[in-house]
Formats: structure tokens, sequence, C-alpha cells
């Protein structure tokens, strides 16, 4: 079952600042692009229009070891590293040629519209769940 | 009858890029900054959730004649400079200590949402047109 | 000698705004994005650290024709459509799938750092002229 | 000796995402926001080109209790959290109206360019180190 994956993005310029470096609210931009991507690989958005579902960060964070610098090629890999009825915690590691980046994670937590318009914690809906599961614990993710 | 406005902003650290400069593309979110304030200052907002209507761009342009840095100080002068049933046209002017940064401007077509969900052109609501007229040609909008 | 390029890209879901579509700005970045795959396309790199040289954009404008939602894969396609020794003018237009999304394009001028640090227009380099050409007027571009 | 800052901003509608709330990665740029105004109300800038000094965030985290809409206003209060010779973390709390928005903080690093044109960990510059202190614990901070 599903529990990891990986991307490979170049930086643009406007991902980056005038220290000349990749703006660090960005990686967490990399971190969302690398769950989406995640989620087409299995089939689904999550963008889910009929279901009315939404996926809101609950927390996030990120530690940075090495800069990126404009036209950097890097990779971020996604590792789920907790899941509950209601929610998702993924692990993100940023490498760029063998040496680490960046690392960090966030947790959503599943929404649902209520008749009122307002979001609701709910139930990952099954056909989701069923596809994720939680990574075992590697080496590197464990560092 | 408005037809203009002026805001003043600070060039904050993530509006910058590489170059050490403000991204050109952030002119773009200056001046919608700028129209949306515009709006607010009419006691009226360009999300209105009741009437069902948007504001896309129909076309945009910018002139760049000088850089902005961080942390620069500057304004944005809007100039109404077009106005149909259907449609607004903006005309903007940036402006640092006593020179011109760059001018730019953008057209605004008023949609309403129809009953399959798509946005459709729709004559502005009455109660918005009779606020906003055209400002009348200035030297400095003329040069 | 080369004269067009085209990348294909995916919405990013931090590229959208309240709207549900992409923001207006962010056509500018990915006419960017698609101007920089064009250099590194020749093997040279917009941001040459050796050289001093600068690419600031003297003037950008963009026709919406459609919106681009979350996920939506599209492609830009850039045509070198005028240059001059100090000087590239580019056109831009967007396609999903068979449909025109919009069309823009900007003008960069070429800078050289001088002896007090501020930037003057200057030749575009020999090696970088020689490899770009203006692009053959098409049925599509001329449209 | 100053040991906070708060900051009140509007929402822009560039920074709200498909879901019709601030995107979460903007958060850590309304931070920045705050920690350069609050270098500001000292007299100082965190870009000064003169020293060679930079200051980048070594981690961040953000934990959020209620989405930002378009147009909401907010205040941004910042606490110095930790202080060593080399770093200094900030906490931020996010308010609107009454209530938590969300909370973060994060941890800057000073460092400065060596002859090689790399960035090492250096002391703060006394000027600047003699003027921010941390906060005393508030119960609003320690929540």
């Amino acid at each position: 079952m599903p529990s990891e994956h990986t991307i490979t993005r170049r930086v643009e310029f406007s991902e980056t600042d005038t220290a000349g470096i990749v703006h660090y609210s960005n990686f967490f931009r990399y971190m969302e692009a690398c769950e989406h991507d995640f989620f087409r690989s299995l089939g689904i958005s999550i963008v889910d229009k009929a279901s009315d579902i939404g996926w809101p960060r609950v927390c996030a964070n990120c530690e940075y070891r090495k800069p990126l610098f404009f036209e950097d090629e890097f990779t971020v890999a996604l590792h789920v590293t907790g899941k509950t009825s209601k929610s998702l915690t993924y692990g993100f590691v940023f490498t760029k040629e063998d040496y680490e980046i960046a690392r960090g994670g966030y947790t959503v937590c599943c929404v649902r519209r209520d008749s009122t318009g307002a979001f609701k914690a709910a139930d990952i809906p099954a056909d989701v769940s069923r596809m994720i599961e939680v990574a075992p614990v590697s080496d590197d993710a464990a560092k």
C-alpha cells in the first residue's frame, strides 16, 4: 500500500529572494506539491468537489540545512508518518545531489462541509484511507 | 464620484528575487491590492458572496522604469480610465520618492454565475456602477 | 537557430486564489519559467554570475481568454518576436487541451553592472545573441 | 529592551487559494514581515549591505487553529523567545478579533560571508544584540 512518493523539481526565479536563495516559505509549497502529486499517483485529487472534503493543515514545520539556489534541481521525498481516522501526517526530505537540504512535515485534517457551510473534522473517506498507509521507519527518515 | 485612489506600501522580502529587486509579477499584485482598497474605500468588496459576481481580468500590462528594492516605500495610484456596462479599466502609476517606478493597468470584466455554475459577462451592479466614474485625463496619466 | 520553445506544466494549489482559478499574476511567472527553460535548452542560464549581466523586464502584458484551474495541465509556447542589440521580445501562448487560455509577452533589456554597481543597458553578449533569432510569423502567433 | 512587536495586516486576494482561505505557506511570510518590521522599529534593517550579515532560518513551525479569509484584518504579535550569541528565536501569535488564528515561530542564525563568499555562522553584531532581549514568559505565550 502506498506510503512514499518522490518528485523532482527545479528552482524557479520567482521562488528566490534578495538573499539569492529559495525563500523559506516556498519549502512549504514544495511539500504540498509533493503531497498533491502523491494523491494523483493514487488516481485521486486533493480537491474533490463531489465529496465536499477539504484537507486543511493543522501544523507544519521545516528544518533548513543548506540553501537552494536558482535552477538547482532537487527532490522532495514524502513519507506518510502518521494516520488516524481523521488525519494524515507527512514527513518530507529535500535532497540535492547527495546531500540533504531540508526536512519537514505537516499534519492535515480531513474536514467536511456541514449544512451551515462550516467545515467540521470528518473521517477520511474509506476509498482514500484504504490506499494510504504509514511508511515503515527507515534509517533515513529516522535520522 | 470616485475615480482615483492611492495606497502606500513597503516592499517585503518575499516579494524580491535573486536580482535583489521586486519580481516583475508582483507589480500586478500591487495593482490589485490598490484596486481592492479602492473598493473598500467605497464601502464595498470585490468579493461579494451574496451577488455571485466576479471580476476576472481580461488583459493586463506594465511598463517598468526603475526597480524597487527591499523595504522601499512606494505609492500606487489608481485612475479609472475606462468604463462600460460590463467592464472597468484601471491605470496605475507606481512612485517612489519623486520619481516614477512603473505604470500599468488592466481591464476587469464583471461576470455572474449562471444556473450551470459557469460565469457569463454581466452588467456591473447598479449600486457599484453609480459609485465609480472615469477619471479626468491628467497631465500625469496622459504622459 | 532557436526561436521557439514550449513547456508543459500543471497548476499548483498555491497558484490559485479564492476565485478558484490561477491568480492572474502567475501567468507572468509561467512566462518567465518558459523563457528560463528556453535559455537552459540553449545550454546557457539567465543568471550568469561571471558576466554580471542581468535581464530586467521593460514591459509585459497578458490577455486572458479562459481560466486555469487547480491541476490543469497546460503548455506555454514561447516565440521570439523581436530582437535588437540590447533587447529581446518574447510572445507566449498558453494552451490547455485544444483551446487557448491566454497570450502575452514581454521585452527584456540586457544590462551590465558598471563600476559604481549600477546597471546600464548593454549589448547582448555575442555568444547568446548568435543563438537566438526572431521566429517567423506563424498563423497562430499572428492571430 | 525591546522583546515584542505587533503588526496589523489585511489579507490580500493573492494570498488566498482555491479553498478560499490564506494559503498555509503565507503565514510564514506574515511572520517574516513582522520580524522585519520589528527590526525597523529598532532603527535597523535585516538587510545590511555594509556588514555582509545574513539571517537564514534554521527551523520554522506553525500551528493552524482557524482560517483567515480575504480582507480579514488580523494582528501578528512577535515575542523574542530565545537568544544565543549567534541566533534568535521568535514566537508569533496570529489574532483576528478576539480569537487566535495560529501560532508559530522560527529560529534565525546570524551568518557572515567569508573570504570565499560562503556564509558561516557568526556572532550577532553587538549593536544589534544589545537592542534585543528575550521576552518574559507571558500567560498568553505560554498557552
